[in-house]
């Protein structure tokens, strides 16, 4: 009993950790299936993300310009957590890209080598100015209840945890745009030469796979947003968050954003 | 059909703001039904922090005390972001400790007006050092896999926001303490005077209780930790982190340090 036990949480443990954008591409094949599989996986992280910031109201004195701060509390809060995970060499992983690049400090730590596969003129793409501009002025009003419970601080934290998960995916679309690239360079080089935004922009769309991400946001939040009791049934239609709204997430903010950050990722490729 | 639209987004968005451990105690019998309800939505963000960490291998570096900081990666990381949040107001609310009490500034902003409910020396209980113990020490190796990914600034947010619900959830315990005295103080006083720990103790401890709490973590587990597709039937059997050791972190750590807390509480009551 002991032993299937442990045999379990090895396996559990195994299965547990996260594969990221930033593939081996020595395999494109098998890199193209391990950025399909991170950002499947982020889905569930965005989602805890929106039912966590959910539990707060707006709490709008976060977000007015009235504080004494240069810009509002939650710019102050995002600003100076960054500068504390770039200490930490948060930035030095090129899946991460800063909401504040300016004057971030540098590095206390060795830093981790992570494989060089991205082109350098693309690497430095950074779609936060309208992440930040979507997430609080169109979205936030709609996935939260007005409201003022003074939990400003873990408010803040809650705001950061969900941009910077949005941003991750987002960015992802630089590795997304790499594989294709390299998976199929003669599709690719006539409209990146000619600089055509909308063929390439063609190109990287699919309808039929946009539908099918929309259907798993929404079964996600569906999912993870029920309330879980002993006896009910699972999916008791109590969600803590619109499941429709985190389709429509994905489908007006997130996955148009990507596609942006894909192309102009092309548009530099062969800089 | 927009109507209906409107119509579900505003029933959704009315059930969605969390209840605070925090109650207005004009009337016990309606804020314990509110603590409760508080303890049990925090189960599902303790499940969500969970599984979020476990997207991340062990990552040793952040836990050895080599950086040339004063202490661990994680505790510079723990000890500066707290120093922000308090700048934010987050310890001004009495359901908020701080693993690093000492030397935190000052709030910037005019704090919120948090209805004042606890006896004041039982406020100042603080179990987060166990708490800090218990978690890196003996339940993260549980939990994550071994390796090294790099990922220092992200895997120590992940393990401040588990630390963070852990200890919301476990100082509930003060709340707790308080309502269950208003509703019964003939019954506290006595060993309260005596100085009974091992009596208090075990008026408030309740098996079935305890048992129905454990099992409906594992099931947020089994349920939040699922890989949700679109073809899957719900609970397909593979789990983002072991529901047992989910069960298990309340059964040793949260429950027991909980109660802890009521105890302490209780002690301190009649002072």
């Amino acid at each position: 009993m002991l032993f299937l036990g442990l045999f379990v949480l090895i396996l559990a443990k195994e299965a547990m950790v996260d594969v990221n954008c930033n593939p081996d591409l020595a395999s494109n094949k098998l890199s193209l299936d391990e950025i399909r599989d991170s950002l499947i996986r982020q889905e569930d992280t965005i989602v805890f993300c929106l039912i966590e910031r959910a539990k707060f109201p707006l709490n709008p004195k976060l977000y007015h310009r009235n504080h004494g701060f240069t810009g509002s509390l939650v710019e102050f809060i995002v600003r100076e957590t960054e500068a504390i995970q770039a200490k930490a060499g948060r930035y030095e992983n090129p899946e991460e890209n800063a909401f504040f690049p300016e004057h971030l400090p540098r590095p206390l730590v060795h830093p981790h080598k992570y494989p060089k596969v991205l082109h350098p003129s693309g690497a430095s793409i950074n779609m936060n100015k309208p992440i930040w501009d979507f997430y609080f002025n169109k979205f936030l009003p709609l996935l939260v209840a007005d409201g003022d419970d003074g939990n400003y601080a873990a408010t803040a934290a809650s705001d950061l945890a969900c941009l910077q998960a949005l941003s991750r995916r987002i960015h992802c679309g630089k590795y997304v745009a790499e594989v294709k690239f390299r998976d199929a360079p003669h599709e690719y080089e006539p409209p990146i030469r000619s600089q055509e935004r909308d063929s390439l922009m063609k190109l990287l769309t699919f309808e039929a796979v946009e539908e099918m991400v929309r259907k798993r946001v929404e079964k996600k939040a569906r999912v993870f947003g029920q309330e879980v009791t002993l006896n009910n049934t699972i999916d008791g239609g109590k969600y803590k968050i619109d499941p429709l709204l985190a389709a429509r997430l994905y489908d007006e903010w997130v996955m148009p954003l990507t596609k942006e950050v894909e192309v102009e990722y092309l548009l530099r490729r062969l800089e």
